[in-house]
């Protein structure tokens, strides 16, 4: 943590933010410089102490974290990458897995239509919503328990392991009886209470980003995770929020070298949450492979028009179909499988 | 809702788009135009139907809804003002309240010289955290009930009605047998358990607004509280994400005239969070109140540099005394009292 | 400026980054930290220096500017509050100054009926735009030469200063020849060819803030006119873009009191621009007052539902003349007149 | 253009909303809601007309754009893809463009150094800027005429193309009298004197994104170089501002498909200016190629440790001539070549 005074800080002043700092069992380095002095904190456990505690001082200027607030999820905390095991499928390893399946599960028709044609395009892992955050409590709300029971169905019958999303701490074991993954949305990626219970679980996660979250924020969140116990954490970029108006959200593609260097968790993306429009959902998802992510989540609905929820961000089974048979060739290109 | 075909859709392209239209019983105007033609939707709950239900079909250029998402917190649907009572303390009157106190409680000591100090300058409701919602799994997490504890203590001693943060939906129970308000805080705003839990309690409930949230998804995020038949809603700003890096937030006048004009509840504004410094609460005070808020939430602590959570933003009860002072001018002014 | 060293970086990569430090005749100061050697870069002019310099490096891990990129601009640098004079009217002093009157001269008849107006109800200059940057090439330019020779014509008539944009550095001789002060906007606050030529003018400069540039960035853009030896630079905060779309942009209410504590250049605040809309701009200069603004910017138009240019945001001569009075009772509340 | 009334607006205030229309020859069709009456007003050219019109009249809610603003840059007006074509090279073609060399040309050896080994690689056009656009008035503004002079040379020595930027529209013809192609930066992308100026040169132009700038207003920009009859123009996403911090700015994937989709132009990508950071540029520009991009724009220097600006985002040669290596595979998956 690095410490600005202000021009003219009193040398009263410096004493104090050093004391406070020891009081800490921190160490210190004054900089006397030209102008101002610069006082540099030093010490393993810098990144979790609040800037406040010397901001507050007085003649002090500016404070500034060198070491990162997150801890568990940091490459400099683990430097291989983490792969996490689902029944036998790797994430993070050399192939790049793909879920996809319905934004929500709606009949069972609806489901096994769709599992069968993905599972057929290549898709290792069936996605289906149970519950579902809706931003108007006039909106469907998802099957909850019944959408739970035909993606256990629909597991059994087409062989793939499910993921499906938890909203509230108190369903999360209901929802691992069923699902082989958690998902944790964007909305509830600083629901601390969820993430615990989720930790807890010792299921494998998948975390969503926050729309509105820095990577910073993002691992620390997934530290919540890893700090039960559960290392099995897939981190899943699916768009931020920014001005541009043509798409829902704006895919961060830099998120993915950005995290590969940061964290050695896997890093799916979500291309159907962040265009918000099928159209533009293949060429996002042939850019997330050739930056590097480990993993797509997908949108397909076996008919889009019928769709209850998000239907115009859903590709058809045909197009999925499709875009899976591009994917092959460039994940081949930068040295993987699909 | 307006839905725009492509230049050159063909006739059973808009066919379709009427019949869709129709078969969910809603009224439709065809406006063929010289370039091209456009389908008005008509209803007075198109403003809860998908826009994706159109926009997926064929020949469909743009879908814009015109009714908003939200229903019970607009203004069409409830013309005059709401007024919230609080044990006798009206939100949304005439006089401006305003709640203060640390933004976590950490001891006795703490919480009664926070709460003597406030109330002797004048705050109407006594604020502090019991639980708090961190960044990061290694923060101080707040006294948790042992804090609810002594929130009601304080109560008792200065005759203050006392609001307080929930954050799992289990907790709601709890939090209301101490509270008398009970605050959402910005990252759960659309924690839709939490929203419904907090909704059926029929407490008082403060609504922040997510920091990446628009007006539009806030007001909608309100219509889940009102939705359980809990009118008592009083939203609150407390500052935005934006790329301007001299504040932790931008908080968002004009935030409150568009609230004033589209939505019935009360406004509070909150500076603390918004700044992150202290030293730019009482500019944004003033700002708020000048624009038309009906209420600050200010944190003061006996002594900011020993907070456990956030001292920098936090007013001294010296400086907190002498900004309700200006207050008092400036309420005033715009023919308030505070 | 503050180099953090990798964990484990060889001692050959910090001697490179301090023999670096010494090529360019700065100070230098190890700090050996138990994770990670950090080095602080010395001396006055580190602001001016590109951190790229030291990034570059092998074994540097991140680099962090202590110093400000701007320098004439800073409070630092003047400690004292500059005072702009434009023919006696002080800008920056006690009293508050409004400039109003239409976005685009439009005509003989709307600049006079304009500039009696806002004359009558207290506006102290009359702004009126000849060149207008419009975002589509088949918009109106404005009137150019012949709007300069009305606002010349309003100003011998009601005895008021003109303020005027000026959008090509060609043009600033021309522009200045009529105008007494030259305003350059948003889209220009990084057009550093305009700047340079609007600071050797040598008349005084309101200079927006670009819509997406940060306090920094903005006070970094007033060195270029300082640079030239002009010292009359007015800053107007306008309303920066965020993804809030109830307004066009966010008008940035805690840029006040920033601007303030870092910089002595006067603040103007303009709410029209960030508004958009009419119905929010009272509320806005009204905040803008409270926080402590130097002046404001306002749009009248003698018949808005007529304009040629943002007549929706433009207010009438008696929305104007109301709002003057109001605005009166607040400057009072804070220790100022208008 | 939709015009939504008020709820319970008079009959007079919508005759008023259609006379209106009328007077300015547009058609105008009514659609009398249960709760609302919404009046489209139709004609080929209302993507030029101002909402404002009709915002401001008594009753009007709300007013939504059908047409886009942008007209020539449109893919309606031209439906074949706009192949510029530079001296032989074809930009938007099957071939991908690679236009690399330094930042800023910073002498004669550097820049032949750069021309020669960006040749090698595979590069077809040599970058490099002689006038640069500075933040800072201290910071280093390029070698101006005599870096267009050496860029001249390069050419001649290593028979490539050469694109500059152009940052005063006094210096178009100079610059166009030595450069292949001109360059418009992001901060002058709505410098609309520049743009008629370069519009006017019949040079080729690169029209970079304004990094807060929507895709519609890029597009509308753009038709300011069209409006002069200069069909030469190639469209560059670099990056746009968000709130994450650890990128310089978060490059916009979704802009290329969309782009596609909404325009004729060629759309190039530039990695380094968005990451601001080298170790980033190989997956931003992988990304790109596999998005659909038809050129990239890559920032090269000889020796980074030693660039006057923005080394940390150039990429070494031999880093360079990886990278390249790379892309051809990557364009070979998408059907194209490099």
């Amino acid at each position: 943590m690095i410490i600005e005074m202000r021009t003219g800080a009193a040398k009263k002043e410096v004493d104090d933010v050093v004391q406070k700092a020891k009081s800490l069992d921190l160490g210190v380095q004054l900089n006397v410089g030209t102008d101002k002095t610069v006082v540099a904190i030093l010490g393993s456990n810098t990144g979790q102490i609040a800037t406040d505690i010397f901001a507050i001082l007085p003649g002090v200027e500016n404070v500034t974290r060198i070491m990162k607030p997150y801890k568990l999820a940091s490459r400099a905390f683990r430097h291989k990458d983490t792969i996490v095991d689902c029944g036998g499928i790797k994430i993070g390893g050399e192939k790049i897995i793909v879920m996809a399946g319905p934004c929500a599960v709606e009949s069972e028709k609806q489901l096994m239509q769709a599992a069968e044609a993905v599972k057929k395009a290549g898709a290792s892992i069936l996605r289906g919503g149970a519950f579902k955050p809706r931003t108007s409590p006039f909106s469907f709300q998802g099957l909850q328990k019944e959408g739970l029971e035909l993606l256990a169905k629909a597991r059994k019958e087409f062989g793939m392991p499910i993921v499906t999303e938890v909203v509230n701490p108190q369903d999360v074991s209901l929802v691992s009886s069923y699902a082989d993954i958690l998902q944790i949305g964007s909305r509830n990626m600083q629901n601390f209470a969820l993430l615990t219970e989720a930790g807890k679980s010792q299921h494998p996660v998948v975390l969503k980003r926050g729309f509105s979250c820095t990577i910073t924020e993002w691992l620390t969140a997934a530290d919540y995770l890893l700090a039960e116990g559960n290392h099995q954490v897939i981190l899943c970029e699916r768009g931020i929020r920014t001005f541009e108006d043509s798409v829902r959200f704006s895919l961060d593609i830099s998120a993915i070298p950005v995290l590969k260097k940061n964290s050695h968790l896997p890093v799916n993306v979500d291309p159907s949450h962040a265009a918000g429009n099928y159209t533009l959902v293949p060429a996002i998802a042939k850019a997330a492979v050739a930056a590097g992510a480990d993993g797509l989540l997908i949108e397909v609905h076996p008919n889009p028009k019928e769709a209850l929820v998000d239907g115009f961000q859903s590709l058809s089974t045909s197009d999925f179909t499709r875009l899976m048979n591009e994917l092959r060739v460039i994940a081949k290109a930068v040295g993987r499988s699909i």
